[in-house]
């Protein structure tokens, strides 16, 4: 089966959400990591409960809210400014290591990011990495839902205008995996060094370390 | 407003998730806290993936993967004998201390559980606790679904016969709070030592240590 599509999950998988736990370990000396931990897990557990009480809050929103939490349970104080030095990070994360050249060398092929984030956070995310050119940016946000509901996937897929089984789907999280593969994308797991993929009753038709895995199908 | 029906979650607001500590503190010395936690929270990721996704898993499918997971993230190893007796002290769960007294005080009222959990779980569950005749058992899983899908909560209220706004629904969890908020519930969330209630847009109308402040609407 030829694959006519590329599709990668941003937050995780591009880029590393983590990239923000020194600018948070300079200002909180020995809690950036676990903030920053805190941090994405309540993310995804904020969009997550309010896609599932179909109530719509941008990934902004729930991004400032989790960080807000995140702050909070690991009790350190922090103003208005702070939070929107922090959040502006997500503007600046970087890229995992292999990223921009996998990019090239499949730049024959239909390279896309679909992302829970939105148009105005990922966007110059993607411009200050210098990743704008080689990538088509498609948000479910445009859509007022989050990933992993079939009805994101289903956007990408008629925004892509190919097949189902045409679109190779990356995401390092295994929630994000696993509503591609019940949608009917193949799916490639991008490890990033986290253990077993949770059972969660779907298994990812590929499993690789890091992207230099999906050059099998240039 | 006058409170016709008492409506209380289940699992960490009647019953404590981590009475099974000790079961698995016996055999795996120094990591029972630790499996808990991770049992737990990743049950309720779990079946929340599964309602995302639209396919439907039941609870004790959630939970009995949850567990070897949280058994495997946790560096030890487990048999097929070991996971059905961890799964059996979910039909043992403790209730909490002021629980029994609370449903006696309020006996006079409508008094169902309305839970995530199956009939064939949360039965026996009120019925070793000595709770059944108190209680009203009502399960999302009889409609496919888990809360905090609106639809859950839809389902409860048409089974209970009242107004919206006379429904005082208690739960430990905030995900369970906002979904029952959002769709029209009056809300008491019941803190159990946690901290403060995350920002995910909806506030509970109450906030108590345990159930005994919900004594006020005798």
């Amino acid at each position: 089966m030829s694959i006519k599509a590329f599709v990668f999950d941003a937050y995780g998988t591009l880029f590393d959400v983590h990239s923000v736990k020194e600018k948070l370990e300079e200002q909180y000396p020995l809690k950036g990591e676990a903030i920053s931990e805190a941090w994405r897990s309540r993310q995804v557990h904020y969009f997550m409960v309010r896609q599932l009480i179909h109530n719509y809050a941008s990934f902004e929103e729930v991004t400032s809210w989790a960080l807000q939490d995140a702050l909070q349970v690991n009790g350190v104080t922090y103003n208005e400014e702070q939070v929107e030095q922090f959040m502006s990070v997500y503007e600046h994360l970087h890229p995992f290591e292999e990223v921009k050249d996998v990019l090239h060398q499949l730049q024959d092929h239909q390279l896309v990011v679909f992302t829970n984030g939105t148009q105005a956070l990922s966007r110059p995310l993607l411009k200050n990495n210098g990743l704008d050119d080689m990538l088509r940016l498609l948000t479910a946000d445009e859509q007022g839902i989050y990933k992993p509901d079939p009805m994101a996937y289903d956007y990408a897929l008629k925004e892509l205008g190919v097949e189902k089984e045409e679109v190779l789907f990356m995401s390092s999280n295994p929630w994000d995996i696993t509503g591609a593969k019940s949608f009917g994308f193949q799916t490639a797991w991008i490890r990033r060094g986290k253990g077993e993929f949770p059972k969660l009753g779907f298994v990812p038709d590929y499993i690789y370390e890091d992207l230099t895995g999906i050059l099998a199908f240039k």
